[in-house]
């Protein structure tokens, strides 16, 4: 299956243009030879940044696009004036089954307008969710919704937990990933009544989720659990706060190091203690962040993103590809809505058996 | 009005007892020589931990108190409980004009509903609020409501603004500080409708409050704005995320300089580059968080500081009390709700009036 895998690319979007998206592909296809990329956007353009790239041009495709979706565009008017946008037709294809996952840096409102009208949402899925990939003390967790949704009922909390449980299967190799609900600590006051409700939820046996009770903002970075379920409002908030939290540390480790000759100097030596800070500091490290609940497998890129970032990206579009995450994550989904509707922990049960083959895979891979 | 300002002190509160309460008060006292404490808690305890504090000593006056709150107190347990506590008799020495403000590092609930309790809310405020000094680009930025509600309608965010604004004045010595709305950056999604609201009152003109408009996670740690408004569960979030996220990084910077012998070398020669790193990365250097809207300056320490962080707590209560904090709010509490219901932006001023004072006087001092 892996030899198949063909991921749409908008090389319009973002902030960087073309460029940084073609170098970042470029750093992703040394890594997955076995990739295929189709591109949409400029010919004229990308051909002419093709060049530079000439190990990257046999894994490439393009497809000319007259226009790109603008950064500020309003979602409404983005799907108005959808055809012959990079982004869309990236999007079609894969609908039209010419590819397994699209990633794109641009318009975030937009891509998420866009793709759930061309893909359509999974059935008995509501609202879709926005992932994002957390560095945390044990590796990564993920966190959702970062930002699809304001708001979030305890039914939507519930397919974030689901949804995130899928996702965490397949980028962690875990065959039941621990779930938290994100909370605040006072006692009397614990969380507003969605939360409470989608925890009484969680807690339900027959629903086989492994869901650890409620975690606090610190407890994201200590990696207390493999997914974080939130409304993409807190989501957004806390993601933001701990990016400026980085930026803001980022700042201190240098006023520190240059306070004199002789911490100039300790910094000299540990050069290379710097570099490898740097590369766990660089948002682009955890890049990626794939939409949830769509009948097909979208990866929103940071903006801002540098080649690496755009690259990381594209392997979180290609990890999940090769672990078959949408086909994946309808049966959860299906398991745990069926469970929810019998109250019958027999149910027939795809996901597990899936979860074990996969595992079983990475381990001798 | 300095020479006379006593701080009552809840020396039974916190994870580490009053041992670490005695040491943060040494540290302030060294600070703040004219400063006198009166300190509640189990006398023949505190009397011991005293004597290694001589110089501390004749700045105190012991009251004893039969019981401490425990820390995991419901509040309202601890509401009917509060008889000869030391957190009970310590706020009511602010209640009856013994103390200018009191510290406690005990229960954050128990502490709100007592303090609610003992001094009653200010006239015209409805809810109050938990503030957190924030460590930012700028120095210092205040964020609440970290805690004290759920949730938040668009007039109690109005009421958080007043509020903060007031903190910041005293605090920054500031006459206009500048606040902001946290919302997420998403066009389409632009936050609740609380927050939609309560941006449009305060663009109101005759308020005259410095409001800048919507400002997002990151823009904290970036000291965008001296003042972030938002309602308790999110604040909640946002701040211990940010101190998770201090601590991935703590660990980071660990593990990168050990890396090699040459890192390690370069950490040698570099120490007072990780000494001035951790004080600024230390949690306990921006402790200390004032309640709002009270008749009574509360100011919360943390549960698990050390010394050093308890005495920040002190300190944020003596420059409050210093600054006449809680009176500089009822005016402007009262100014902006005078301005709001005649729509008259000539009403009398005496907040601007005494800014302008302070500003002076912290500008010759």
């Amino acid at each position: 299956m892996a030899a198949h895998i063909t991921i749409s690319i908008d090389a319009m979007g973002g902030d960087n243009g073309p460029s940084t998206v073609l170098d970042g592909l470029a750093h992703s296809h040394d890594q997955n030879q076995d990739i295929r990329f189709l591109l949409f956007g400029d010919e004229a353009d990308l051909e002419k940044q093709l060049k530079k790239h000439s190990r990257l041009s046999n894994a490439v495709e393009l497809i000319h696009a007259d226009t790109a979706v603008a950064m500020d565009t309003k979602p409404t008017q983005a799907l108005r004036k959808r055809d012959g946008t990079s982004m869309w037709a990236a999007i079609e294809a894969v609908k039209e089954g010419r590819a397994n996952a699209v990633v794109s840096a641009g318009n975030t409102g937009a891509l998420m307008a866009m793709s759930r009208m061309s893909l359509g949402m999974m059935s008995s899925i509501d609202r879709p969710a926005i992932a994002a990939m957390w560095p945390c003390q044990t590796g990564r967790s993920i966190v959702l919704d970062v930002g699809a949704n304001v708001e979030a009922s305890a039914s939507h909390l519930l397919d974030f937990a689901i949804m995130g449980r899928a996702c965490a299967m397949v980028l962690f190799h875990k065959e039941d990933p621990s779930i938290g609900l994100l909370n605040i600590g006072s006692e009397d006051l614990k969380g507003h009544s969605s939360i409470r409700e989608a925890a009484e939820v969680l807690k339900d046996p027959s629903l086989r989720l492994n869901y650890v009770g409620f975690v606090e903002g610190d407890d994201i970075s200590a990696g207390t659990v493999d997914v974080v379920v939130t409304d993409g409002f807190t989501g957004n908030v806390a993601l933001k706060t701990a990016e400026g939290t980085a930026r803001l540390i980022g700042t201190f480790v240098r006023d520190s190091f240059s306070q004199s000759l002789l911490t100039k100097l300790g910094a000299l030596f540990a050069g290379s203690a710097f570099k490898s800070l740097r590369e766990r500091l660089d948002p682009g490290t955890v890049n990626g962040g794939p939409f949830m609940g769509l009948n097909g497998l979208v990866v929103k890129s940071h903006g801002g993103t540098d080649a690496n970032g755009y690259a990381s990206a594209v392997n979180v579009a290609i990890e999940l590809a090769r672990g078959d995450f949408v086909n994946r994550m309808a049966k959860t989904v299906e398991r745990v809505h069926t469970a929810l509707e019998q109250g019958d922990s027999m149910v027939a049960d795809a996901e597990f058996t899936s979860a074990q083959q996969q595992t079983k895979k990475a381990a001798v891979s």
